[in-house]
C-alpha cells in the first residue's frame, strides 16, 4: 500500500442507473446462430422479396428439439436460460426435462415470450385462406400493440427484432407487412420464426414457457410484476401429438401436470399468497387433460377457468423474510397415462 | 401496414434442401480448443516431423473429465451436446452421471462417433510393437472406410480432420500415414486424439457412448436408421479401473446396467419393437458385470451376444402416434457392488 | 498409405512440461462479461479516479442468480464449471440446485476460491467505518500473501486481476491500494467485486462452494492437496436471509447439511480415509442450524469446530484401485425446518 494515497471512497465515477436491457439486441446473436446453424437444426430458411427471413422449423422442415431450445431462447429475449436435460431418477415420471431459469423473469417473460401479439388476415387480404396467429417474442415490445406493454413500462428500441408465430403455415406478406410496419423494421432486419403446434420445435417452445405461465398468472392473480425478481422452471417434454387439439393439449399438460416454478418475491405476503394460488389445482378444470377440457367448452378458449394456466407445482421464495412456501404438486399419473411410457409387456 | 403492397405468399428465394452437415467442419473448432486448451485440460501435445498433432489425454498426460467430455464431443462430430452433472437424488445410484443428447443422432452416433474404423501395424510396420485401435471421431467420415458408410449415405469432405483413437500408446507413423491417405488429409490438418481405456478421459468419452449404443443395436435389429430422429441419454461415470479388462468391464457396464437413453423415431411400431428388445436385458449375457461376461469367453469379443450391447433402460417416442414406449431398468445393485459406493462403516 | 514413408515414432517435437495455469488470464474473458453485461446482470459498476472497477452485485445493486453464477466461475478462477439447475426429484429437498465441477480442484478451490485474504482498515485509515473482508478469487495468487500459496507451490503472474469480496459495502481506497500493490497491478487492471452475504449474488457466490469447502477439509485432516485430482458438488440454492448472522448461517447449512461432493483421489487408502472423515457429520457442531452453533459461541468464529466445515455427504474414488466410498448423508429435514418449503395449508 502507498501510503501517501489518502482514503477515499471510490465514487470518482459511477455507471448511470441500469436502463431496461434491450431484448431485441440480447437475441440477435441467438437469430443469427439460427440462421446460420439453419440446415445443422433442420430449419429452412425463406427469404421474402424484400429480405425478411422466415424460419420455418417445423412447418415444411423437420426441424428438432435443438432448434426449438434456441428458440426458445430467442422467445426469451435473451434473457432466460433453456436446456433440454436427462431425468436421473430411478423411477423418473419422465426421462427428458425441460430447464429454464431467468434473472429477468418479469422482461424475459411477458416482455418477450408470452404470445400476446393477435396476428390475423382475411382472406381477402391473404388471397387464400384465413390467417391467424400469436405472435411471440422479442418484436412484441418493438411494436407494443397490447396493453402489457403499458404495465411494464417497457419499449424496446433495435434496429432488428424476431418473432415466433406458433402456427402450421408460412405467414402471408399481409401479415409481415403488418410486423414490420408496426415495428418500425426495415424489411432485411425482421426474422420471423415459425412452430407448429405438432412439431417437436414447436413443442419444446412451448413447454419452455412453464416460467411465463407462472408469470402471467401471477398477472391474473393481480400480484404486481415487480415483486417477482426471479426463476427457475422444469417440465417434461413429451413427442408432439400428431392431432392438433392433442398436440395443444399435450404441452399444456406438461406445464399443468408436469410443471414445477421456483420464483423469488420481494415480499413475504405475496410468496405466501402465491404458493397457495398459483398451481393449476386451484382451478375448477384441474384433473382432467386439457384436450378434455378444452372439448368440453366446444373448442372456445374463453369458456376454460383462466386458473388452470399455471405450473402444477410452484415454490416461492420471499428475499423480505427468507422464506420459502410451497403449493401443488406433479400429477405424473395424468402424464403417463395420456402419454404411455408404461413398461412394455415382456 | 403499407396499404399499398399487394398480399402474396413468400416465395421469393428459398434455400436450397439442406446437404448434410460436416462433422469435421463442426467438430473443428473443438478440436482447436482441445489444442489451444491442452495444458488446462491435462492434455499433452505431440507433434509429428509432418505436423500431425497428437493429443495425449491420458497415456503419460494425466487427461480429465473435462478433457473427456470435449474429446467426446469432437467424437460426436460437433452434433452433441455432452456434460458431466451431479446427480440430485436423495439417495442415488451414482453421484455424477454424464448427460448426452443430439438432433442428429445418425450422424452424430454413427457417421461419426462410432469406434468402427479398425487401424492396425505390424511389428515389421511399427520397428517395434504390433499396434491395434479402433478409431472413431469425425475423420472416420473422411476415410469412408467402413460399409456403415454406404448404408448411412454420408461421405464428409473438409480440410481439417480428427480421430480419436481408444488405446494406450501413441500411433506409429505408419498408422498416422494410412489415416493421412484414407482421409485424403494433409499432415498438419490431422488431429490425432489417444485416450487409453484406464484413463480417465477415456472412461468419460467411452461412457458417453450411451446414445451411440443405442444407435448401434438399432443398426443390429435391422431398424432403418432413417427412422431415429433425436436421441438422449444418460449414464452414472465411474472412475476408471486400473486393470485393462476392468476398465472396459466398467464402461461397458455404465451404459448396460446404468444407461438410459429415450430416443424419438418416426413410426409407432418401431417405437413399440425398440422399446422391447433394445434394452440389453435381452440379451442371453444380461445380468453379469461385463468384464465376467469377456472373461468367461476367453476375451474373445465376437463370442459375446451383441444384443448385450444396449443400454440398460430405453424409451422410444413415436411421431407418428406421438405414444412413448418404455422398457428395461437399470440395475443399481450391480452397479455398485462393481464399483463400491457402500457407505463407510462409521 | 505412403509405402515410402519409413514407420517412425512421432516424437519430432514434443510441447513443454505443462506450467500451471493463469487463474487470473483464465477468468479475465468473465470478468470482461460481468462488466460489458451488467446492467443486465443487475451489477452496478464503480470506477476510482485511478480506474479501479468496482462491481457492486448487492449493496446497492440489485445483483442476482446469473450474477451470482458468474461471479462464482470467476471466484474458481476459470477452471470450474458452475450452474444453477432445476431439480427433477418427484418429492425434492429443494427445488433449485447449483451444481459445481472443476478437472483442477486444487487450483480451483484453494489457489482461487478460498476466502483466505486478510483486508482490512482502520477508522483512521478510511476517514469512516472499520472495514474488514475476506478476499477471494484470482488476485490471490498474484498477492500470494497467505501461507497457503506456499505449500500449494504457486503463484500467478498476470496483468490483470480479479477479487471478490463477501462484504456489505464498498471497499475504501486504503484496501483498493493495498490490493494494488501486494498484486503488483496497475489500477485500471483491477477489478474488485463485492457480494454481501444477505443478497441473492453473494448467496450464489458462497454455496458454490461447496467442492472448495470440502478441498478445505481435506486440507485440515492433512491430506496431501495433489492426491485429490477432480470434483463435483451440489448444493441446494436457499434465498439470502434478510439477516446477517441467519444469511451466514443458510449458506453454510446448505454446504453441511445439503451438500454433496464427489472427489477423485490418487491412492485408495486416502479415498477411504476421506469417505470416513470428510463429512460434515464427523464434527461435535453436526446437527444444529449453523446460525445456532455461531450464536451459541458468542460470534467466536474459532471456538466452532473446525470439522463442522464439509459437505455433508461425500463421495470419494480412488484411481488406484478403481474403488468409490461413501460417507454422510443429506438432511432435508433440518434444511426444510430452517428455510421452510412445507407445502402450504390449503
Amino acid at each position: 500500500m502507498n501510503p501517501t494515497m489518502p482514503a477515499s471512497t471510490p465514487t470518482a465515477e459511477t455507471s448511470a442507473p441500469a436502463a431496461l436491457p434491450s431484448v431485441n439486441a440480447l437475441s440477435e446473436r441467438l437469430v443469427a446462430r439460427l440462421v446460420d446453424q439453419a440446415a445443422q437444426l433442420g430449419v429452412a430458411l425463406t427469404r421474402t422479396r424484400d429480405g425478411t427471413v422466415i424460419a420455418d422449423a417445423g412447418v415444411d422442415a423437420r426441424g428438432g428439439v435443438d432448434a426449438g431450445v434456441l428458440i426458445a431462447r430467442i422467445c426469451m429475449g435473451g434473457l432466460g436460460r433453456v436446456a433440454v436435460r436427462a431425468n436421473f431418477d430411478a423411477a423418473p415420471l419422465w426421462p427428458t426435462m425441460l430447464e429454464v431459469s431467468t434473472s429477468s423473469p418479469v422482461l424475459a417473460c411477458l416482455g418477450s415470450q408470452y404470445a400476446g401479439w393477435s396476428l390475423s388476415a382475411t382472406r381477402e387480404q391473404t388471397g387464400g385462406k384465413k390467417f391467424f396467429s400469436l405472435g411471440s417474442g422479442p418484436a412484441r415490445a418493438l411494436a407494443v400493440k397490447e396493453p402489457l406493454f403499458d404495465e411494464l413500462g417497457y419499449r424496446d428500441r433495435h434496429e432488428r427484432g424476431a418473432l415466433v408465430l406458433e402456427v402450421d403455415r408460412l405467414p402471408p406478406q399481409v401479415v409481415i407487412d403488418k410486423v414490420l410496419h408496426d415495428c418500425g423494421l426495415a424489411p432485411e432486419h425482421l426474422t420471423l420464426i415459425v412452430t407448429p403446434t405438432h412439431s417437436v420445435a414447436g413443442t419444446v417452445q412451448v413447454v419452455a414457457r412453464v416460467v411465463e405461465v407462472a408469470l402471467h398468472k401471477v398477472h391474473v392473480l393481480g400480484v404486481p410484476l415487480d415483486e417477482i425478481v426471479a426463476g427457475t422452471g422444469s417440465a417434461p417434454l413429451p413427442p408432439p401429438a400428431p392431432d392438433g387439439i392433442q398436440a395443444m393439449g399435450r404441452t399444456n399438460d406438461a406445464i399443468l401436470y408436469g410443471g414445477r416454478v421456483h420464483l423469488s418475491v420481494q415480499h413475504d405476503e405475496i410468496a405466501q399468497r402465491l404458493a397457495d394460488t398459483l398451481p393449476s389445482a386451484n382451478s375448477r378444470d384441474y384433473g382432467r387433460p386439457f384436450a378434455d377440457v378444452f372439448t368440453a367448452v366446444n373448442f372456445d378458449f374463453y369458456q376454460i377457468d383462466p386458473a388452470l394456466f399455471a405450473p402444477a407445482e410452484v415454490w416461492v421464495s420471499s428475499l423480505e423474510s427468507g422464506a420459502t412456501y410451497h403449493g401443488g404438486r406433479l400429477d405424473g399419473g395424468l402424464l403417463r397415462k395420456q402419454w404411455g411410457g408404461e413398461s412394455v409387456a415382456r
